[in-house]
């Protein structure tokens, strides 16, 4: 027990200070290393086998929804990006460039992809001459540079992993959907496999993608009430099309500009998983991404048979296609314990001599710490109902905790008090215009607009910064 | 059919002009698109879907025999790349460099990866501490950068997708057991999914990885007998550990460094399958890979039934998961028999009315041409013992291309005179010099030792060059 609890102690605890809470677990959960290039991490086998699990759901909804895999080239020539304007201004800031090639300088030199909109609006450009080639519906899963001054493992990396969908089609009616569609499948996949609630809508026009008509984004609520822009999703209109020259002859045989869309997830989403479901006690990680879904710890596993009978239990549960671990180390029970609590493994299953004599087991639930005492012959029904039971609670937890921390605000002063003494999301009235979101976000030290939800309430005739008549309710916060 | 021989038409002959051939398929089977930046490609849809075959395959073997998945940084700080002499001098003359991050000159410039031990070692030195510790057994599935000068699709390119093993061991023997476990790997790959015959061994040190003690390669022949290095798996003793000063306290308690290995396959592999088993009408590809493994095509489609009996074929075997596409466009038949032709669909369902009245359909089979009618009672088990029928009579047939291919060499003159007339890999004896092998290359124009096969035969006793005592058995050829 010594042991066990020197190694909780040793993780901050949320309360106390939550960004030292959250980078103790990110290393002890052994989730990633820092590299010799500043802000660019290593990605250690429990984080990544946490990001494949996350890819392997995500792309499976892709494709049920008709995209394809392609790969884009991860140089963007220099003129190529300069092509969109608004989409240069917003990223060229951040390049990387590439000078030299092969020991020689590069008569152009090239940016080391930020995003990869420039490179496919250049292959559409090639592929799609009519309505019959019409729509493309492609995803690539790669990794991105953006050059950041301030970095954090997973929430802001001058290199992550994501993915980045790109459509392009006949129709405004029709990008627009697809902007929508994938919209959703970002809100599900957070609902129905990372337990996490999010609020969504559209971003402002301050907030936009660098080269967008419209950005749709999801905001999850981190436990201290911070947000963190979870995915979004872009309408780009013809914009692209029309600098990038892409041109199709349409239905009516006259040549016209095709209409896009984009739409982005990345590693931060681990990030959005620690914080919003992590405790002091480490990880607690949602059931159907968990690279262990299940630890066995045998107790006294020295005595006979009980090292057997684990192994035996690991083997069917592994038989059901669970992701099982189990622990024969010589380290003693408790220390195991903590080590899977801190890991977040969703279940424990502890078996010892007393067990086996009375034909059971202990189920021990990560989220809530209950055990249950269950027989061996209904083993596997009983993990495959508490996984499921288990994310729906991890959900409404979450759930509750953004409710809990979600404030209206009507008048500017409530505003202010509230965003300077209960951090969360606040719902207020916006007039439209910058000016108010800038003078907002200065006032409070970096509250800014989330979005405006599609079903907006009516909660004041007046914007809460300026006082003139209101356009619009919006999410406003804080953000990662 | 007009349009039919159309198509057929206008892939060049293999036999006439193979390299022009290989870029027409590449091309008119949409796998790849040319991009903006020199050298780096666009991979389609169906090239990528390939790929993706390709890494699901492999990524089970790969975790079947214990390695997890990681993620390393794309960019490597050139002190860091420095610390491995012969490993810098083999990778610097083919680096991009970024010079410039966020607008500003960078301190140090970043090489992005041409491979990447350098930061696996950056890494191990901070993980591994004890000898409970090792094995660490990684792979990480990524893009690197080797600056070419002359590039072909898939073959040679700047940008190109592959994995990379990387592993830490606590002895040399576990090492070298590991080089040889993943060449094995390899071997079987090549086999069981690729239907690819390959010849393996050691590379000459002439042809080691810059850095490794040994490399061990696979080598398949193409239809040509030009060989292509199909995938490598190296050896590097402590050299790496020593240089990246990683170290274990070991089961003595003394201060250890440890060994490693590191193994490597790339979308160079869709080369090869191109090139093995492609012919005039297009790709052929190996079941266990092809994205589309069955096209059903309408006859007279038009016709009462046609297109809902088509329609139930393709969905009684998408229910037994076998990736099928029913092509129900209006294009003529003859049109889609050539267009799945060239895309190297392993079977083609052909169902028309007549064939609904006698309850029957007719397969045919991409690699042979055979037509085999079939009662539709016996559908799904005719397609899978004709899918894993295919992949055996690919296999023999690049088989016996690799025997018939194969050529022994006793003299100088004859090496030379087979070297010069007959494409394909020569086994002939060597002293053990590299200056022999560099004078075969220049007498040869390009034919280099492949390997020096495990089973080594006693083909003479002197060296085929210099006339001196043989110390080994090798193959040779030319290689893209």
């Amino acid at each position: 027990m010594a042991q066990q609890k020197k190694m909780v102690e040793a993780i901050t605890s949320r309360d106390v200070d939550f960004a030292k809470w959250y980078t103790d677990i990110v290393k002890k959960a052994e989730l990633v290393d820092y590299s010799g290039v500043k802000g660019c991490m290593v990605i250690r086998p429990y984080g990544y086998a946490i990001w494949e699990n996350m890819q392997n759901d995500m792309d499976k909804r892709f494709k049920r929804t008709g995209h394809q895999n392609v790969y884009m080239p991860m140089f963007i020539p220099e003129s190529l990006l300069q092509k969109e304007k608004d989409h240069v201004e917003g990223f060229a800031p951040e390049c990387a460039w590439v000078t030299i090639g092969g020991s020689e300088p590069l008569t152009e030199r090239l940016c080391v992809r930020p995003t990869s909109e420039t490179l496919f609006c250049e292959h559409y450009a090639k592929v799609v001459n009519s309505y019959r080639d019409l729509p493309k519906l492609y995803n690539q899963w790669c990794s991105v540079v953006r050059w950041e001054k301030t970095t954090r493992p997973f929430l802001r990396t001058s290199e992550f992993l994501w993915q980045e969908g790109h459509t392009i089609h006949e129709t405004e009616a029709e990008a627009q959907e697809e902007t929508l569609r994938m919209l959703q499948v970002y809100i599900d996949f957070y609902k129905e496999t990372l337990a996490i609630p999010v609020v969504f809508g559209r971003k402002t026009e301050k907030e936009r993608f660098a080269g967008a008509v419209e950005t749709y984004t999801v905001e999850p609520m981190m436990h201290n009430g911070v947000a963190l822009q979870g995915g979004t999703s872009h309408y780009f209109g013809d914009g692209f099309a029309r600098s990038f020259n892409i041109t199709f002859t349409g239905r009516d045989n006259t040549l016209q500009h095709p209409f896009q869309t984009s739409w982005g997830t990345s590693t931060r989403m681990i990030g959005a998983i620690i914080m919003v479901h992590g405790d002091d006690d480490g990880l607690v990680l949602p059931p159907r991404i968990a690279p262990i879904q299940v630890a066995v710890i045998p107790v006294a596993q020295k005595k006979e048979g009980v090292l057997e009978k684990a192994a035996e239990l690991r083997d069917r549960l592994l038989a059901k296609d669970y992701r099982v671990k189990m622990d024969d180390s010589d380290k003693a029970p408790g220390w195991k314990f903590s080590q899977y609590e801190m890991l977040g493994v969703p279940i424990r299953v502890e078996i010892g001599p007393k067990d086996i004599e009375n034909n059971q087991c202990v189920l021990v639930r990560r989220d809530t710490r209950e055990k249950t005492v269950v027989s061996l012959d209904v083993l596997e029904e009983t993990v495959a109902k508490m996984l499921d039971d288990i994310h729906d609670s991890m959900y409404q937890a979450a759930l509750d905790n953004l409710h809990e921390k979600t404030y209206t605000a009507t008048t500017h002063e409530e505003f202010l008090d509230i965003a300077a003494t209960r951090p969360g999301f606040i719902k207020a009235m916006w007039c439209g215009d910058a000016a108010c979101e800038e003078k907002l976000k200065e006032e409070t030290g970096g509250v800014k607009s989330r979005c405006i939800p599609f079903d907006e309430e009516h909660l004041a005739d007046t914007c809460v910064c300026c006082g003139r008549p209101a356009k619009h309710m919006v999410y406003w916060g804080k953000q990662y």
